[in-house]
């Protein structure tokens, strides 16, 4: 694996109330940090309890505790790097969604060859009450087909 | 194939506007509608111009001619049975949202076995300047392991 892994984030589409697309902007990019430091509990907290993750391959993990229970093996198996090359934000009152492609890097921690996954995301953000935003649906898959 | 194909419409949430909301349930029957008539100008025209198809498997489609491009094949080559069960509906000024799970049957014209997809859908939607509303970007998944 020679690819140098860098977070990159190009944003092309904007639309919405400004001071939400900011802090919408850095809570992606902790998003992305957190998930490569292998930090769980940080990753599970940018969920809404009532989050929804739409994993390709099964049906949809329905609140935290599905999801919960659906992530947290890849975090204890593997080393993750992900890099989210978000395309578009979006932001209307308490609701705003973000569109882009990702690309993640598994690799077993008990060793093993690194698995590459290039995929697309349409993720639903909510706006929470302290003024923060967080993840609620989460949809993606593959950009190339399956092997 | 012994299973009834049926449009059935379960929401169990829904937010915003009701006037909105009611507008969207019947775009969303229309769009199952079209589908199983087998209109592929009707389906395309419930897209917005530029709008994003997320199909699994390779990279989006961007803007409808891509999109045209991508799908007018499978409506060429197949009978098409859509059932939407649809779970969610979400408005927020002129951004909405529905989420659910879909049944694709697909029959080839030609002849031969009908194949059956169960998935499941995230869909970002957009009010028109005449009150209608349109699809944006719409990301999908299998419910089940690609075999």
């Amino acid at each position: 694996m020679t690819e140098t892994i860098t977070l990159r984030e190009v944003i092309s589409l904007e639309e919405g109330n400004k001071a939400d697309i900011a802090v919408i902007k850095k809570m992606l990019e902790r998003f992305a940090d957190i998930i490569n430091a292998g930090d769980f509990e940080g990753w599970i907290s940018i969920w809404v309890d009532d989050g929804i993750q739409m994993f390709p391959g099964a049906p949809a993990r329905i609140g935290k505790e599905q999801i919960r229970a659906g992530m947290k093996p890849a975090f204890d198996q593997f080393s993750l790097k992900m890099i989210i090359n978000n395309e578009e934000l979006r932001v209307s009152g308490n609701l705003g969604f973000a569109r882009g492609n990702y690309t993640e890097y598994l690799t077993p921690k008990a060793g093993g060859e690194t698995e590459k996954y290039d995929g697309k995301y349409l993720t639903i953000l909510e706006k929470q009450s302290d003024g923060s935003w967080k993840v609620a649906r989460d949809c993606f898959n593959s950009n190339v087909p399956e092997t």
